[in-house]
């Protein structure tokens, strides 16, 4: 048979969902199912003095309201880091559009109507915005009483900082070298600060639950990343053991981080239990947008160079603006700042990142976890540096990338990518070295400035150090039952899974199913993010499979009386001296011995205390970009005229679905560069909503967009494969801004390259240096 | 901690079912759900010239309507051992209330309108009725063409003959030494035939599913006795591998033999597919009698006994009327036949035992299997014996039954019950050897007179040489999830089941929970039947919770910084030197790095070639029975005054659970002995409905009805538990015709004993022989 590796196969679930046939959480009906909403918070911060419900328990309809006040729980509050955010409101809110009140209604108009006769009597209080504001000695805090992460050594240059009584939620400080004595000795020093904006993941399918409670046992159909981390939750929340919390996980319509942890599901596993019947919690788009976003960055960098363009040493401060909530703000936080030094030889380092606590939307997980906000930094940073130097950008990369073994930081995994093999790629597929040719002078009177960028980031994939579990049946007819607790959520992981089962047993890909997701019978797994499906979970799925093989092997060996070693396996059969057995001739003794083969696979990165975040990481996720921009200087409209991505994915299980990733990823990357940003006025959200909040649409596509997909086969995952569904977000923004910069001769420094922002900064021939807050 | 083994807990399915909260499947309500009903043969035997569904298929509600011209399916026939029975009728249709179409519709109104308006035109055709009329030269054949059961040898005295062109399906012959030479030998020959009726299986439930098919995938929500079969049958019939069927198996409301294999699954499944929407079919009260009962049978046995009452040799020949349709026909016939000489040392027998198709309902499995049919007569026979030898039935049973240890058949597993020690203890409570005193003649003037009978059967019980899966999981949190095929089906294995996991992990059985019977998922499973759940399933099960254990002990060893021989565990601790840790401590490491403990166990009974059947049997299933019935002579009323039952449970998992199972077969015994029966009249069933079908109602229970449970430990299962659901059957209905002999002097050969029968009997002074026909 030829390899199922590398195939452009049909997608498992394409069909199904081209066709709208494919069963989403929110498409499911259950018999006596009622409809959750919820009232929200008008006031950033807020003591509430009363709820009175009465006026909405009594409108016909209405099955339950959920408020503090009936909330009999075993902890109001859940969290993945630290449980910090509570069901519904306790004390007090702590953003415009905090959760107060829930309803559960035999349709959502009575719902909604409900939401209204909920009277609840507010305190005002004063509020934090910003991370300034938020850190500012005396800053009213979000959270009075919280025990902050505990502070934790993890060996070589990684620990957490407490600080008390402070809006400072984590404080992760990452140290190599002397950083102090290095900048001393270096013959120029150049410090340069960044912004980067909080963003809406806006996948397809806002957050939905449907939650049953029946008895002491919950089960919940949700959208979720993390089914695991979910069921761990509810069973805390509710008491009960982990056995009676069932999460089963319908198709997912995107997560790109949104879907870790608790959103409507505990939300809906309350109101069920109060309505003693299903209840489905639905949040609206808009609604969305008061639930999770990307954090606002801000980055400062200062790197002492020498004269010969070598890095000696850098100085990294990230603050986050972590919202209300925690959320995973503090994992991204660790990982901000472990990344903000970027992919060079750096002697000297030392990065202080911080979370911080303000009135505003909860921040946490988002493609790229923050490596763009780094990544942005760090190479506009770069190009400067180059610019100050009068060194070509490119080859002052050269000169300090890391080569591909070379270590990251001490101990951890060594570079597994060829970056400068690949900076020459895009180099040469950008037409670097030959100057931007301006276009004619349009009808419109305006100049229009071509210029070309160049960015290069990484940053460590795969997650932490997680067991992936995974099963693989063969039944007695030959057939094939997949189950792995990683989920569906758009990124064809289930293809690729069933690809590399298909390898290892020698079936046709369509011989193969994959099970429902069910934490009751799934094998465990701790998440699908962190682009770690393919080359954590793909790991266990590869071990299942050939633990399977291995008994089915043993079964036809004792069929045609040989050992298993002298048999092959070919085509779906198992041969030996020219006998051939099907899958189901040789599941004959075994359907009659024990019914079906059950083949079991798990995987886990291992512990090292000796790294930085205390395992080592899996591979390194790579994405380096090249740009070609034009800038309209009457307008300040920036267009990218020519895109090229390079990552590298190891080995492509599905090269359609690989470029499909990058090209994705890339295109994220854009939106957060020319118009994707959440705005605030006082702490309101200006702009929740599609019309106000400016995704990319498919006219804002490069005319020429290209992506390269390297095959080094250095990761760890089946065949050499890599995780690389977040490595083409990474370059985008430095190398528009950097490409804006040879257009213009101005450097914007805050992302994304709004037309009032580049066209002041051109007007005015000087920096845009950022906002007067961050 | 005290052991969770013997412990009368309470039922875990026990207040979701007395509250009215246990979802059944016909509880079940998909969105999209339609309705289905299915139209039947008016006619015993006809040809089909034509089906036309044109004025159905208009009608308004009506989605589909399942024809044999629009069934289109890999294989329109399905069935355990014969693949005889089409989803809907194809030539012919083979007895009255023979399935001819079915009609999906959006509601059981407008289904049932559209059936009437399928125009079929049949052509009658000669019928068969009984197994006389049915093994005639000549008789018209039921199935023209159809390939019997092959031709198979055993090993020791144990084959199938097969006969060619025939309404005979299946002979299966038992034979050891020389009967006809022992015969001749012999003092005294006696030969007695005997008649049990066909009966009703009457499960809370009848008979539904909810198909679902999806594409190629075919989800099944169903009330089956056999969740792994059911997958099997679909899968063949639809031309689908296993893996894209799912069967699902919510509560069921009794089984009894009724749900094994397919009933309204196929039927549900055809309906989705041509309706692209979810189906349920849902057979009436009335529909389930013409779906599956219990075989009428014959048997008349013949033996050669010695002066001093030593039994020398039986010839038996047994003969199953098994109706249009083989379903599980086939193994009660083997079954029947193998269990029809008793247990008793008799060095010679030869046993012929037959299948008969006739155009009637299907008869298949039902509890007791073939056994109560054979105790019926052989123990009716011992007692006609002793009489004629003027010997004490019970001294004649001692000198003739197997002692413990001895073995029933060469090769098969030795008697595991001390049955002289059950007779006695049984003689004892019934006073015998006191004669029954009758009662004061009573005002309506009618004599009443009263005796005693004694009866002792056995069965080989808890079925084939299936493979028994289990899977116990450790969450976590040290919470307990159990997986396995058993189907909860009333008798309780739920709770012992999660007892005999309490007791392995020294958790209590309220931290355990089962999870969903889901095919996708449950580790595989042949099916609940035999008395198999606790003996067999029960194995495996105990031994995948000491799988689990044995895991649990090692991560807790690493902990404590021991190894694993030296830590113990009690009371849901892990203990060592005086420290302990509870499981979910002991689950921290475990946790961290594989996420779950999972431990599997796996049981089968060993093939054996050398034994009748071709593998041993279990255990041996016990029925002694003693009672005390009063007849009215005027009416020729039976009424059972006292009823002793006795059984060997080999150990009692849960002792409230054991007597139930006891006291509901010996009650299901009184049924049958006393006044149910399935009555025809020219091959239409007279009584498909509780008016004239009698089921036994609460005033039929004996004033005094006690049930013995030995624990003789002489079981497979854990503890040395054997299954012992069906042997309270075994002895009723001999003990009961004893009973009214030493009442009245007249034998009735034939149960029921309706009043009309026993009046004859004894106004004539002349024993009751039988019907005119099988």
């Amino acid at each position: 048979m030829s390899s199922a590796i590398g195939q452009n196969l049909q997608r498992v679930d394409g069909q199904e969902k081209v066709t709208g046939k494919g069963v989403y959480t929110g498409d499911l009906r259950l018999p006596g199912m009622v409809y959750g909403k919820v009232l929200r918070s008008p006031f950033p911060h807020a003591r509430i003095r009363r709820i009175d419900a009465s006026r909405a328990e009594s409108l016909p309809g209405v099955v339950a309201v959920l408020t503090r006040d009936n909330l009999r729980v075993a902890s109001p509050v859940h969290g993945a880091y630290v449980k910090d955010q509570p069901i519904v409101a306790l004390e007090k809110t702590r953003y415009s559009g905090d959760l107060v009140a829930a309803v559960a209604a035999v349709d959502e108009a009575a719902a909604e109507e409900a939401l209204k006769r909920i009277d609840v009597e507010y305190e005002e209080l004063p509020a934090v915005f910003t991370v300034e504001e938020a850190i500012k000695e005396g800053a009213p805090l979000v959270h009075e009483k919280l025990e902050g992460l505990k502070s934790a050594e993890y060996g070589t240059g990684g620990s957490h900082i407490v600080h008390e009584n402070s809006n400072i939620l984590l404080h992760f400080r990452y140290q190599r070298g002397d950083v102090e004595k290095a900048f001393q000795e270096a013959d120029f020093i150049f410090e340069d600060t960044f912004f980067y904006p909080s963003a809406q993941h806006y996948p397809l399918e806002p957050h939905v639950s449907v939650a049953s409670f029946e008895g002491e046992s919950l089960t919940v159909w949700t959208s979720t990343q993390s089914p695991f981390s979910v069921r761990q939750e509810l069973a805390r929340v509710f008491g009960v053991p982990f056995s009676r919390v069932r999460v089963i996980v319908p198709y997912v319509g995107g997560g790109y981080g949104a879907k870790s942890g608790i959103k409507t599901e505990a939300l809906a596993g309350c109101l069920s239990r109060l309505a003693g019947r299903p209840v489905r919690v639905a949040f609206s788009a808009d609604e969305t947008f008061k639930t999770i976003c990307q954090p606002k960055a801000k980055l400062t960098i200062k790197t002492g160079v020498n004269r010969d363009g070598a890095f000696v040493a850098r100085r990294c401060e990230v603050y986050l603006n972590g919202g209300a909530y925690a959320n995973s703000g503090p994992s991204v936080t660790e990982k901000a700042g472990y990344r903000a030094h970027g992919p060079y030889r750096i002697p000297h380092v030392l990065t202080d990142s911080y979370h911080v606590y303000t009135n505003t939307v909860p921040g946490g997980a988002f493609r790229g976890f923050g490596g763009p906000q780094a990544a942005f930094a760090y190479e506009s940073h770069l190009d400067m540096i180059a610019h100050r130097l009068n060194m070509d950008p490119v080859k002052l990369r050269m000169k300090n990338l890391l080569d591909r073994g070379e270590e990251y930081a001490a101990g951890d995994t060594p570079m597994d990518c060829d970056l400068k093999d690949g900076l020459k790629q895009v180099a040469e597929a950008v037409g670097w070295g030959k100057e931007a040719k301006d276009p004619a002078e349009p009808a419109s009177g305006s100049r229009v400035r071509r210029g070309k960028g160049i960015a290069c980031g990484v940053k460590d994939g795969g997650g932490t150090n997680k067991p992936a579990n995974a099963m693989v049946k063969i039944l007695s007819d030959g057939s094939v039952l997949l189950s792995s607790g990683s989920v569906e959520i758009g990124q064809g992981m289930r293809t690729a899974f069933l690809q590399i089962v298909a390898q290892e047993l020698s079936v046709p890909p369509q011989q193969i199913q994959m099970a429902e997701l069910d934490t009751q019978y799934t094998p465990f797994d701790k998440g699908t993010n962190a682009s770690s499906a393919t080359a954590v979970m793909g790991q266990a799925v590869q071990r299942a499979a050939r633990h399977a093989r291995e008994q089915l092997l043993a079964a036809a060996a004792c069929l045609l009386e040989t050992q298993p070693s002298e048999v092959e396996l070919n085509d779906g059969k198992v041969f030996f001296k020219g006998k051939s057995l099907s899958f189901r001739d040789a599941m004959r003794r075994y359907a009659e011995t024990e019914g079906e083969i059950v083949g079991r696979g798990f995987f886990k990165v291992p512990r090292n205390k000796n790294v930085p975040l205390g395992y080592t990481s899996p591979f390194w996720e790579v994405g380096l970009g090249a740009a070609e921009v034009e800038v309209d200087e009457m307008t300040g409209a920036v267009r990218i005229v020519k895109y090229i991505s390079l990552t590298d994915a190891g080995k492509m299980i599905h090269p359609l679905q690989c470029r499909g990733q990058d090209e994705g990823a890339a295109l994220f990357g854009m939106g957060l560069s020319l118009s994707e940003e959440i705005l605030y006025e006082n702490g309101e959200m200006l702009n929740p909503n599609l019309v106000d909040y400016r995704l990319p649409r498919f006219r804002d596509l490069p005319e020429s967009f290209h992506t390269y997909i390297r095959e080094e086969g250095g990761g760890p995952g089946p065949y050499g494969s890599k995780g690389m569904g977040e490595g083409g977000i990474l370059a985008v923004a430095p190398a528009i801004c950097n490409a804006v910069y040879d257009a213009t001769g101005v450097r914007i420094r805050e992302v994304p390259l709004r037309g009032e922002k580049v066209w002041t900064a051109v007007a005015k021939g000087k920096d845009f240096e950022g906002p007067d807050s961050g």
